[in-house]
């Protein structure tokens, strides 16, 4: 079998439907198989916007791919890719290369950096596994190697293949047995015996869900767990939306000194924390704001369980999860630690007043349904919508902890591409939209439906109560004359609150292409949690050393 | 002295008066400072941008510099900092970074790739110094080394700052005396003897003149040779317009079997050939289709000089160039290998004529002038624009050996801010258009006068006679709609030659902002040059080892 189509097939049986990318001259032989397959090649503006949609793709289906050519397209792929390496999102980064008999006596082929090998030593900083194709023989066993460390790691590998050895001839090995995580039997009975004993004790356990919840799966074991139990849960601003906001033991999203009131008290005031597959990050706890007490915690990772100060290890998260659930004694209701009705109330817009952060949310929350897909791009777009509460598990992505801005047009595109059902609701800033903005182009092309909410405050409005200046500001764009540009969609720009109902009402209505909405917020508004945040950045931005 | 203000000092004393990037909050404390000093700050669009302007800067006025934030800034860099590695472009990359004080303990801080030297380690791969700021004592010293080797390879450099290292005291060390190259006496006299020997024995003499002689400033030393020699001389597609292409001894771009007859046969018929500064790649030379007989060459580059074939070490480039003009007996006029006029025929549009890349040449020919500055995007815009003839020094501008896609743009703002009396003339697919376009709203935001003119044959044309697909295609865009969308400058659409001379003559007199030209193309057009080398890069891309 040629390794070009070996490598689509492996692709293809790790579940991925779409490749992302552009094309150049080192990969084009291998485009052209791949257009000969069925899988679907979807063509971006530029190569960052591939790299964000295949990390989007892969947080929704577990598993995408970017194709691009050597140097000028894998070196773009830099800051994405470590992206998806740092929040755990399992993309194939293929790269065309020169040819293994082109680069004899070490020629300046052109889109060569340094050396052959220049791109490769970039890759190994933020992938899980490398390898170069070139060698038919090994081919195969290596493709397979790196597509099942990205499975099991949920990062990023890195592929290159050589133009020359596209229709060389491989020995296919299949993919090889997916390793389970053992579990010490001992081990766990004597965690088991101990969590127990404290959450038995306990008259305020808490869960608190991570991200990992959901890169490996683990919704299912958590819900069980909930369910038996009775347990309230938060979720960390990784892992917002991992289980169903509408459930009835969810209180909200916890961030250290950057939460609602009601939800640092069931925290903080907690005897007894549970938290599943957490990721303690600077933003997603306020700054390392969060007060969470080790002697009255259980963190449960995919390497470790943390009981109070000490460790297990060779203990996998799914048997201890459900150990505790059959251990438990007898099924409870769901504790309601925060008083909700059953559905928000209906927002209603008032005529003339102008739009603001403060009743945004309350706005999209009615728009919101079970289809919307929120996507929020980093600063306040995503401390915004913390407080929004979607509908089902893992309708709500953001790039949390990396924070790279652009990631939020290109996300929609991998979004709606990975689940048809689903509708992106982009919440971006003005700053991260002149970035990559004009991948709207591309959710038109492939006749995608994204709705682009831009948070105009003209200028990069986290940062100006950190350290203002002109460095801030932005050339102010006509944003809702997008889509004539790129021959498609619709575009409004909205002052009032009712223009903003209007213009979503249009979106809902518009299933066919993008909408876009140019919201002009006032200059220094701002959401509540990023007030609370500002405090703790400020003084880590004032240069000097007493800021640490 | 503070570490922030005796950077800023140092990059003012290497000559930069611009600094692009944009911030963030590792990198603002820097940014206030950077704004208080008399450096100016110039915020792209998007990173990728910064870097390209910096880069083109460089090229113009010998120092670049770019300043970004940690991770999702830096690494956006990537390719651009690749970029100027592979064609010796001497830009300083400065990041911001988290502080010294915040890295203890390890914690997952936003922007963290693996570990807080992952970006030190891919810069280490394209820049050829890098320091991290993280010690009062050194800093300046660190400071100092990188810059010098930035100045003397002309190859990126790499700088971390810590925030909280920006306000800390350093002690200023100045900058240590720039290296001059050492040549042996004995080396030179043999070399010269020899190379003098073979020079007046021949009868057909002429000079290739890359790349290098423009990066070390060896222009006039050159000039002088030919002065005083009367050699004809080619440039190569890198070399592109180092010397005067109205001077009488030049003959024209040579690119191997990618070249005009008459300059093909000027370079394979000369019985001895003397290179000055060239750098020998694939798509510079028609895929190594050139035709240098090593026996009767002299190749004289940074690092030794090849008579024949032998080489010589320790001998500084222009030493020897100035020993030559020197020992050569008397002053030749300027041999006229092409027969030539002063000035082009002038172009007459025919009304209602389509447009086509054949007569755009001698359409733009007809309006360049001496303050034009001819940007040229890789791909078809590039082999275009070889066969215009520009008119002073390094007035063409194009990364035709690492080749990345999205240069032109941004590069026309780095071009105009180094020499304000420069007009840049960019000629970019409509490919490279969608990757980084938008940038001409910074263009605008600065007050600059690019224009852009869009070779549009609706994809990527450059690849269509190689292997083609729907990957080749782009979502058509009403280009000249940018300006409205951005809010200034003016746009065209343009069919017809007529439509196209009004657009020229719009532009010329619109000296306060961009003006872009959407060229519509037919799909199929392509520069004679494209159409030879598209034989010879054909085969490569087939995908088999056959191809080799």
């Amino acid at each position: 079998m040629k390794i070009g189509d070996y490598l689509i097939g492996a692709v293809r049986a790790a579940g991925v439907r779409h490749v992302f990318g552009i094309q150049g001259d080192y990969v084009l032989a291998f485009y052209a198989r791949l257009c000969a397959s069925d899988l679907t090649v979807v063509n971006t503006c530029d190569e960052p916007g591939a790299g964000f949609a295949a990390d989007a793709y892969a947080r929704v289906s577990g598993f995408g791919a970017v194709c691009v050519t050597y140097g000028v397209g894998g070196l773009k792929l830099a800051n994405t890719t470590a992206q998806a390496f740092a929040e755990r999102s399992p993309v194939l980064v293929i790269s065309g290369a020169p040819g293994v008999s082109e680069r004899r006596g070490d020629p300046l082929l052109h889109h060569k950096v340094r050396s052959f090998d220049t791109q490769l030593k970039v890759f190994r900083e933020m992938t899980v596994a490398q390898a170069v194709l070139d060698n038919p023989d090994t081919a195969a066993s290596e493709i397979e190697r790196v597509l099942a460390a990205v499975k099991k790691h949920k990062r990023p590998g890195y592929l290159e293949l050589p133009r020359d050895m596209v229709l060389a001839e491989t020995v296919p090995t299949g993919a090889p047995p997916a390793e389970q995580p053992a579990t010490d039997p001992a081990a766990l009975a004597e965690a088991l015996a101990e969590v127990m004993g404290m959450l038995a004790a306990a008259r305020r356990p808490l869960v608190v869900v991570g991200l990992e919840v959901h890169r490996f799966g683990l919704e299912q074991s958590v819900l069980n767990l909930l369910e038996r139990t009775g347990f309230p849960f938060v979720t960390g601003v990784m892992g917002k939306s991992v289980l169903p906001e509408t459930h009835p033991g969810f209180v909200g999203v916890y961030a250290g000194a950057m939460s609602p009131p009601e939800v640092r008290d069931a925290v903080e005031e907690a005897d007894c924390v549970l938290a599943v597959g957490p990721l303690v990050t600077d933003l997603a706890t306020g700054m390392f704001t969060q007060r969470l007490d080790p002697g009255r915690t259980v963190a449960v990772g995919q390497e470790w369980i943390w009981v109070r100060h000490h460790a297990y290890l060779g203990i996998g998260i799914q048997a201890f999860l459900e150990s505790v659930t059959q251990a438990w004694p007898e099924t409870r209701p769901a504790a309601s630690l925060v008083a909700r009705g059953q559905e928000p109330e209906p927002f209603v817009p008032e005529a003339g007043r102008r739009v603001a952060i403060a009743r945004l949310i309350p706005c999209l929350q009615t728009f919101l349904d079970h289809r919307t897909t929120v996507i929020a791009e980093p600063g306040d777009a995503l401390f915004s919508a913390l407080d929004l509460r979607v509908h089902e598990m893992s309708e709500f992505l953001s790039p949390a902890y990396y924070a790279s801005l652009g990631f939020a047009v290109p996300a929609a595109i991998g979004v709606q591409l990975a689940d048809p059902g689903r509708r992106p609701l982009v919440l971006v800033g003005d700053g991260a939209f002149q970035m990559s903005g004009t991948e709207l182009s591309t959710a038109l092309r492939y006749g995608l439906s994204p709705i682009v909410v831009i948070l105009n405050n003209g200028g990069y409005g986290t940062f100006r109560p950190m350290v203002d200046g002109p460095f801030n500001d932005l050339q102010p764009w006509r944003y809702a004359e997008l889509p004539g540009l790129i021959g498609g969609g619709l575009g409004f720009t909205v002052t009032t609150e009712d223009q903003l109902a209007s213009a979503l009402a249009a979106a809902r209505e518009n299933t066919s292409s993008p909408t876009l909405i140019d919201l002009r917020l006032s200059r220094d508004d701002g959401s509540p949690r990023l007030k609370q945040l500002t405090g703790q950045l400020k003084q880590r931005t004032r240069g000097g050393p007493a800021a640490a």
